[in-house]
């Protein structure tokens, strides 16, 4: 059995890159920049009106003119046109192009405007209401970098860049295995015995997520089935999240079917709690990384939360998250396991606190619900209200 | 004009339901449930075996036996079995069904194995390592209430009682509409005085996150076409998102064509920066609901996010999202007007700090991209650092 700490490290060790795909913008929201993004022409494009009036020489107002013969009008979308003269303005909209030899737009709210002509009411400056060609971004500039994970804001510079494709990086391909002859699927009425699949199900949703499209995949616990299985399994994905089977019991036959089938054990068994028979290996020729925690649902769920999302920052190029909350109560920890308690995080005064979720043992049914995340607590160590304690998110809080 | 607090009233007096609808349970994340969800039997169905090891009766132990024989093997998922009598013990795999006549169960670590006999090494206590039938909920209690947003956590219970489709609340139809004969599509090339489409494409991928698949549509500064493509739209959906078109421009028909189609104007202009235009309305017979945003990408991302969802959280029987963070730098808001200031927000300590994001005004190309949200500052308003101010999220940040 290893630390916390030490299983950590190694899972992070074994995070490897999945390559670049191009994607079809409206597919790219969430994923990550695989490439640096530069401005195709200048932003704006062209010295850009910013508000509803008239386009003037500022020498003119300077001469002492205020009253200026309106020429036309230029709309958000039509070609740049040209003041004829100082005594001439065009009506100009938000949007338009700043016509040639203009050099002041004035707004309505600061003219009178009578039979064609209008007149100033107000002072004017020099440049007042434009947005100058290039003044957010020159031509080439870099505008997005890579490994930007990709949200809504940014798929606005991507569109107005003109990136209808773009490179990102290629998600895994995993299959979530769950294995064990107790379970029976969703729409089945169990037996007394039984019990339906829930934990695969409760990763499908999460890898949504991330993004990943996740095949579910069930083995019994037979041998045979097993080999057959997983063979496969480690030829068809690039990672594999299995639940159940990895414990000491008669009928745990991940294990060595992994061994048989080559599969590298990276270790076995953490110090914690929840989730300590957690296995985790790697196929040294298929390359693929097998992730099997045990199958009570709190453990899986930790797990997951805390391995497998890190795992999958890693090898996507980002940071581990990592948080940080106040405890809003006392805790004690008295065994020599890294504990990852269910907490309820609220957002109060600015702060992020946390309430423990005391559920009734790993099996619990509905305690998972209560809590939006797991607080790390360190083996025997006692907490105070007001401690802060790293924290894994299961949901979105903020 | 109005100010802000008198529009988000306003806009939230104006959230209707959307109705029901019946979906898979793979496609449930992220809704939110519209039933009470029953523990469909009792959980654990059974009393089940938590630890690996055998099942014996405590009274034997109590009398002194300490020898048991082993009568055969009770896997997860196979039919109860019984103990033959007191010297006899079954060996159970967690997940098994306590055997009949068993109420203890001594775990591996704790036990000497030789020639079909198990010898006990540890003191033994009485119901060990049992969890009992229904001791997380008894078939009939409620396991989630309505109004859930179901995580995948959720998922994980729906899945465990049964409910392979269940309701949830439907969302509204949503066109989101661009106007302006200055945007081109993502895939062409601008002529010097265009643009390209960004807003729109923005818009749907932020309503991605909240489960909702729009309608892009857009439509080009000329009355005809506004009032023909607007009158379909009106009866083909239950919202739509405009952005452009409603300044004070001489192509900004959008106000009169709402009108002219029978849309009643909630308002139109509010005492806010950016997003002053910002134009409110419903149809009182086809009961669409308008929000048309300014055109520019901060004013139509900031009223987004702090008047839409807001509305869409209302419609969906949601509390209002409502955080706080606290500011990392001074500010002083001058004008008469409520700011929406970029900002960005970091989780440091356990507190949650907010950066503002001072852009080029509010046609910016990047800014959006370096802010995870928008803070809102009231009029003629100083702000020093360590006050806490209220703040909408525009991505995922915990």
């Amino acid at each position: 059995m290893i630390s916390f700490e030490e299983a950590y490290k190694i899972v992070l060790d074994h995070a490897i890159e999945f390559g670049q795909e191009v994607v079809p913008l409206a597919e790219s929201h969430g994923r990550i920049l695989a490439e640096k993004i530069y401005a195709d022409r200048d932003f704006p494009p062209f010295d850009r009106v910013t508000k509803d009036g008239i386009a003037i020489q500022c020498a003119a107002y300077a001469q002492g003119i205020r009253r200026f013969k309106i020429q036309g009008i230029a709309a958000a979308g039509s070609p740049q046109q040209e003041l004829e003269d100082v005594h001439s303005c065009i009506e100009v909209m938000t949007g338009a192009v700043l016509p040639k030899q203009a050099d002041t737009v004035v707004m309505y709210e600061h003219l009178e405007l009578h039979e064609g002509f209008a007149t100033l009411q107000k002072e004017v400056k020099k440049h007042q209401n434009i947005h100058d060609q290039g003044s957010d971004e020159s031509k080439g500039n870099l505008v997005l970098a890579e490994g930007t994970r990709i949200s809504s804001a940014h798929i606005g510079v991507l569109a107005s860049v003109g990136q209808h494709h773009l490179k990102v990086k290629t998600t895994p391909k995993i299959a979530v295995i769950s294995t064990g002859n107790e379970l029976v699927d969703v729409d089945q009425i169990p037996s007394p015995h039984q019990i339906r699949k829930s934990n695969s199900h409760t990763l499908k949703a999460a890898l949504k997520l991330e993004n990943i499209d996740c095949k579910l995949l069930h083995f019994n616990d037979l041998k045979s089935d097993l080999e057959l299985g997983l063979s496969e399994a480690l030829e068809a994905f690039d990672v594999l999240l299995l639940s159940g089977g990895v414990s000491k019991g008669k009928y745990d036959f991940l294990p060595q079917t992994f061994e048989k089938l080559g599969v590298k054990r990276l270790f076995h068994r953490v110090g914690q709690r929840p989730g300590k028979p957690f296995w985790f290996g790697r196929h040294p020729d298929q390359q693929c990384i097998l992730f099997a925690f045990p199958g009570n649902p709190a453990s899986t769920f930790a797990n997951y939360h805390v391995y497998f999302i890190s795992w999958l920052h890693a090898a996507l190029g980002l940071p581990s998250p990592n948080y940080q909350v106040v405890l809003q109560e006392a805790f004690e920890n008295t065994t020599d396991l890294t504990r990852f308690i269910r907490a309820s995080v609220n957002l109060t005064d600015g702060k992020i606190w946390a309430n423990l979720v005391m559920g009734n043992g790993s099996g619990d049914l509905t305690s998972l619900t209560q809590a939006n995340g797991f607080v790390r607590l360190e083996p025997l160590t006692t907490y105070e209200v007001g401690d802060r304690v790293p924290f894994y998110p299961t949901r979105r809080i903020l």
